[in-house]
């Protein structure tokens, strides 16, 4: 029995909370949140304990540790982690500063825990299955990559403004998406340019945000991706991507709530997709979590690494700098 | 919480215990099936007791049965747990023959026992999202119905000998989607007329059934239902219906286990439907039992009763007797 | 070059004329209507003379005609063609009478003239691709078809007091559809059932007639056949088949005015089908006439005889009885 | 009856030859083509004579001009046709030249003649039935365009080598689809990113050119345009744009030869796009004369104007530019 503490009783650390607790073999122990009583809730309805920080990571019976706090504790958890020797499963982003993020990973080195980071699209049932098809060579070798990311709303400004800006918060996931897709063979970005406009909220632009990004990345290979991402798409979460090989293409559609096709005078209408991510990746939420106690208790390696963590961020500083700057970034 | 006992550790009977297992208020306090290693794998798995049907019945803190074990039993187990003073889930059909599964509805009113009969199409998500737009009117009054329900392939044939042939085995849940879809304004059948072939497999015909047949249903308002069947469809668990209304259509098409479409020289494919009824309905198997309770607890109405059991039965046994004698039926 | 008279100058004669005229080495020498301005408007249209029927089968010059005047001319005109010497493509149906449509194909045989009958939905591309397939075994034999044969409204009482009743008029293309698609190797019907209902106008009923029907067909070899047919879809013309085959099955579905996909918070909805046979079957029309006279020009087979006319017409009648008798009918 | 010359004999002038038969009132009186035998076959087809291009801007008998000859022949024939008082339909692009391309539309202008270019894609029903919803509102105000734009083959190298890059000889459809649609309230672009790599034949790499590109547009207005495009899309032609507004999206998918789906153990599948331009523009190419005619005749606006081939050509420039010099590339 693996016994696992929680940070963030949010409603990120409820839908984590909720999938161990259909796990067997893993015990939900402690529960941290500096509000008590989201952290009290959480714990009673999982007959877990209550405890600060300091307790759990002195508690020796605990094996692993959740990090689904807000993004601003990640590397003092994962740093605190690591030293007390727990092994670690840690929301994305690592940090907001891939330098701070690129430290997380060497202390995790240093102390031979095992980090996952939750990029939970891999474990996505229809993007997983792309992926599979793409490294059994059904489509040939991956020469382009289009990323349809776009939220069904912004959050609210105050969020924003402690986001680190759309593409260290949103396009994140995405660069872990490129990277995954593009570059299954060692290969890597080698020229970024990004771009990016404020109109579906003049509040986010006084923000000093974009709501809407365009990004392109070159890899070494000289295969291409584009990223388009948007705030508001008035339609619902679209959750897509396509990638173009030399023999043919996978694309992944969105999913919908139900199959239901209704044909009327107006049309032929079916179900818009699933509302936002908790839905959409309620399934890959599940099987990341799945995963990494597997990975634990079976060895293996992790489907994605804190370098993962890293690497990702690495390309969101740049498209941030090449959207700032106007100017293509390149790299070694 | 609600003390349950579980009849069957078979392949449905697990189902409902996992789904138990998971309902908070729900305790499975026993199992009983004549397979005791299967019993003792399930009860030990979900911290139950195995016993016997006697002393099931007997214990007094058990407030509920869920019948899952073969037809055969499945009158028997309602009769004793009706007079036991339990409330019932029961899997589908209540028997094979209409008259014993009319008496099962007179042995459950007179007990004054909760009953409820496992039709989990009703409750699978697109079929249900598809009843409740018909409900509020989106294609107007109903007028046609097309059923198309075709198995990925066909049981043992040793099966086929005991299931009472397949309009009882297979089509009983058609009917009762049916009857759920046409006659939800007290409507009902008026005309039937069923015929089958043995195309897939000589050993089902030598075993006097049919592998493929095609049903039609008119109402007592002239409304039209055609059923078509097979025991084979070679690409998978096929199970759609539309209903056409005075002011559109309502489809319901198959779910796939990823929305990935692969399109490559050889043509543009998408997935096969989800391979049998344990994927399809995995989600209307929760749903249906969580109604169950919720009904139990909370007061209501079941969305299917006994007597939803017995009126599916009349018109299985009609649809055999039809396609026996190649005559038309028709209902007072 | 081959010289053709066309007698009817309504709808179905105009794209006829439309479709002669773009094809090199034919050309439209005579029109006859007996509305005088319809023929004349037609004629001038194409270069053509109005003549009468007499001068037209007295020309010996004219080669061919194309026979689209009202059903109830059609028997006459196919005989005194043939008698004439002159070859024909005649619109569906013979006549709405079994027998003469049987003394129609006995006279053409006399005559050694070609005559095919015009059920273009053998040449839509979309059908005749699925034949194509299905013929070259790519879903093993086949075993039961589904037609979805459904108009967006009915045509006028007066003209459904002339039609014969649904099974002769509309329903004639679904039984010549039937012994296409499950009766290409010499199988035929040999049970039929046929029901139906007056839903949608009180007005047909009382004019005699049904509106929606359901049709089941079973062929000597056990294939199984349904037609689901109404007089009125609102969401437009639904004409769509699918055929379960022992190793697959084919679908044929729907043409779209455009590939447009909108996306609201209102719904995700594309094109309804075309809207009706002018506009679904107009490639059909096209390509139905250039097989007549290719198949003249350069020999081989009609797709569809006279005797294809007549078979569809003896179901059309088996149908029409069972109805109206509430039986079974069976086929030596 | 308008009088016609055609430049031009080869493919592109074959299939606007056929669409001017078939329109009442134009008449193609001669046809122009250094290669004798193509003019000469051409010409009989149509009942057309074979001339010089002198001989064609002498005859004070024609109205217009069909330019269908190479590339390089265009801004001398739009040239001469102008000073000869024609009316002048040209095939895309103007020039490879953005400055000789300007310099026709002035010649254009100072002699009063009508000039259309033939952008056919802003007459595909799919394409244009989305334009005419985006511009009735139906998905409120445009801000990001997605334009997916894959040949199923590169053309021969020779080919390649005098095109003038892909970004003028492929893109240039791309970049006026990216004006039609997300500049059609006076926006214009302001932002270009252009990158592309060859990766399907290092021929055409040799050559000088990418086989692979990837730009991103941003306007004045911050409206983000982002393009994908191949010289190989091993599953065919992929025409596609999706529009996102602030309202909803709407989507523009391929043409199918046909709507049959295959479903078998191997999957469920349907075909893949139209096999090229010819086959998926083919309406196109006929809407696009009938415009041009019918605005000859009855008055009114080009959709499509010498100035759009103009803006569409200084993109292209721009694209290959920042291609070429790593750059992003402003506007004034």
């Amino acid at each position: 029995m693996k016994k696992v503490a929680l940070f963030g009783a949010g409603r990120i650390g409820r839908i984590h909370a909720a999938n161990l607790a259909a796990m067997p073999g893993i015990e939900l122990t402690a529960v941290s949140d500096p509000m008590a009583a989201n952290a009290a809730a959480l714990a009673q309805e999982h007959g877990a304990r209550v405890d600060s920080i300091e307790a759990i990571f002195a508690d020796k019976s605990i094996d692993a540790v959740v990090i689904g706090s807000p993004t601003t504790t990640h590397s003092d958890l994962i740093t605190r982690a690591a030293q007390a020797g727990k092994h670690i499963f840690c929301e994305k982003p690592v940090d907001l500063s891939a330098e701070r993020a690129q430290a997380c990973a060497a202390v995790v080195a240093q102390n031979g825990v095992a980090c996952m980071i939750g990029f939970q699209r891999r474990f996505d049932p229809t993007f997983n299955e792309a992926k599979t098809r793409l490294d059994r060579g059904d489509i040939g070798n991956p020469e382009m990559l289009v990323i349809t990311s776009r939220d069904p709303g912004a959050p609210p400004v105050e969020y924003i403004q402690q986001s680190g800006g759309i593409f260290r918060d949103m396009l994140i996931h995405d660069f872990d998406v490129f990277r995954w897709i593009l570059c299954g063979d060692g290969d890597k970005a080698a020229w970024l340019s990004a771009t990016g406009s404020c109109l579906t909220d003049p509040a986010i632009g006084q923000a000093g945000d974009f709501d809407c990004t365009a990004v392109t990345i070159k890899t070494v290979k000289g295969r291409l991706c584009q990223i388009n991402t948007t705030r508001r798409a008035a339609y619902g979460y679209d959750q897509r991507f396509e990638v173009i090989g030399s023999k043919g293409m996978l694309q992944c559609g969105n999913h919908k709530p139900s199959e239901v096709t209704q044909a009327t005078a107006q049309g032929t209408s079916h179900d818009n997709p699933e509302a936002f991510f908790l839905q959409r990746y309620a399934a890959a939420y599940r099987l990341e979590i799945e995963h990494f106690f597997t990975v634990l208790q079976k060895g293996g390696t992790f489907r994605t690494t804190v370098q993962d963590g890293v690497d990702a961020q690495v390309l969101a500083d740049a498209a941030a700098k090449s959207a700032a700057t106007n100017q293509i970034i390149t790299f070694n």
